[in-house]
């Protein structure tokens, strides 16, 4: 790993009235912990009894230890703990789940050219649901997000998949929904950024976007301490309200195919009304920055020379067309159409 | 699923000056949602130019659609983006570790009266030490830690891994930490708690513990809304502070074998001052309520018939000896012995 000095000054940004959140990161070589961490085989059943004792509080002559005395391992007789990870392929996205957080960790999605064009899907035949796949505890609940101020925010969106009904629809489950600040943000400049995204097709054969939340610290400004703060929707609470969100996208020269150069290119936005002026370069992130934020790993195998800087390819910028308030009101996620601004 | 209402009331129980979270859960039986997730095979390639196109806003006759034009799970050939889980297994302890908040998921140990007899490995030949196991950016460090004002909590205690250098010296790597407050936490009530799980041996031929870290919303008393905040250590802030520590603990009474009786306590204590009045009892929780705040899953392989509750079967109090404050001073995560009183 390079020496780097990352900023992610995520909603610095944001001239938007919503907190400040500056999130400094800086990679120097790790100095070689001491006593390296060794997997260790255990018989299944330990001995409680029959081991020979040593008298206690005998450090000065220890005796020879043949087998450990204990097995942790054996815990996994009740079960794994976790995390599950809740890996789940659906026609239109792949995802994993924070059962702690109640959103995804994230949601990744695929778009061509073919399939934007393809339209045998309508949103307004979707409905939003719970995901029965989850235990009921670990659930996002409908309920949850009725009357709580936010949206049910999709990560991958609807409009992305209007190639079949079936893939729309699998677009409306919880676990591919985070609540988002509606007006300014879900309805506006989200929507937009991803029609930024679905425009990239019009350079590349083949798009993938990875979507999801984070959770970011910021400093206070009265004792100086970095914190993290932010909701719990529902009542009882129940899902947490992300104060940021990333997309990392990979725009595939070459297709859907192990070849060619990849665009990369990380954006960060704060959960609240953006301004539509602000240039989406402005959230632009290294992809590293995002995988520190997130605790997820996104290109680790695509080498380095297989790798373009997607804001050196295209402009990073959102157009906003004229809005169509009465369509915006009647399907608030589709937002207004944003224009690719090429370099 | 049975229909429970359950209260989490953490720290409710602290007189302690710290803050007050009351997180409360209700489970109730969830309506089946509509559309279910159905797992898709797709081609591993996917055609974005032969394909025959419908015209734009076609909905009135929608072309069959032979295969899917998208490859969502083509993103795994860039990695599998997590999370990781990170699954260890050390000769004290076998933990999954939260690559987001650097500190672990849960960290498990074994003990037993053979065990605990044992005294092979001193605390003081150990030194804590970063896992070389993670990726660098994903690390707990040393540094993180240093002036942080908080303790480097043992999760699985280093008392309980006398049995030997090699086990004690596996429980200072920094994935079985987590920051804590030091005075009247980490040095007192907690190390009292370890005390009584380790005097569960006197009437358990195998004990298990899970012990590991929580971040609880509490309500805000000026717009009634439950936010989660706590606080990031490190600088640039890395690793966070949690809000509450649990335990989960195993009395099993046929010992390390998959039968007989376990007695099951779980127990929820704040990241706080706590005074050795109060009972312990005051902090014991449902299974349940750690599950649904953490992710995980406890006990979900252990069937109702051979479950007990712990606090039904021994007196869940702490008793605290007289400190010798010059030992205490010297080796601050050992704490004060505390003698478990039987029911």
């Amino acid at each position: 790993m390079s020496k780097t000095t990352l900023a992610l000054i995520a909603a610095a940004s944001a001239a938007t009235g919503a907190s400040i959140t500056a999130f400094l990161y800086s990679s120097t070589p790790k100095q070689t912990p001491s006593p390296p961490i060794t997997p260790v085989t255990r018989p299944s059943t330990t001995s409680t009894t029959s081991a020979p004792l040593p008298s206690p509080h005998s450090t000065s002559a220890p005796l020879p230890i043949p087998t450990s005395p204990v097995n942790p391992a054996g815990i996994l007789q009740y079960g794994f703990p976790g995390p599950s990870g809740d890996l789940q392929t659906t026609p239109a996205h792949l995802s994993t789940y924070n059962r702690a957080l109640r959103t995804p960790h994230f949601v990744a999605e695929h778009i061509t050219p073919t399939s934007l064009l393809l339209n045998n899907g309508s949103r307004r035949l979707s409905t939003f649901y719970e995901d029965a796949t989850l235990p009921p505890i670990f659930r996002a609940k409908l309920a949850d997000y009725a009357r709580s101020g936010y949206d049910r925010g999709h990560q991958v969106p609807a409009a992305d998949a209007k190639w079949s009904q079936e893939a729309m629809d699998s677009t409306f489950v919880l676990t591919n929904m985070c609540p988002q600040v509606g007006e300014g943000f879900n309805r506006d400049y989200w929507a937009h950024l991803e029609e930024f995204c679905r425009d990239l097709t019009q350079k590349y054969p083949s798009v993938r976007i990875v979507t999801g939340p984070l959770y970011l610290p910021k400093r206070d400004p009265v004792d100086g301490k970095w914190r993290v703060s932010y909701e719990v929707i529902g009542s009882p609470p129940n899902v947490a309200v992300p104060t940021h969100f990333y997309k990392v996208i990979y725009g595939e020269e070459a297709g859907d195919s192990p070849i060619g150069k990849v665009a990369l290119g990380a954006f960060v936005l704060p959960n609240a009304q953006i301004p539509n002026q602000k240039s989406l370069g402005d959230f632009e992130v290294p992809v590293e920055a995002v995988e520190r934020a997130s605790g997820l790993t996104f290109a680790d195998k695509l080498p380095a020379e297989r790798r373009k800087r997607l804001c050196g390819e295209v402009r990073c910028e959102i157009l906003v067309r004229q809005f169509d308030d009465s369509r915006r009101m009647a399907v608030p996620n589709v937002g207004g159409g944003a224009v690719l601004a090429r370099s």
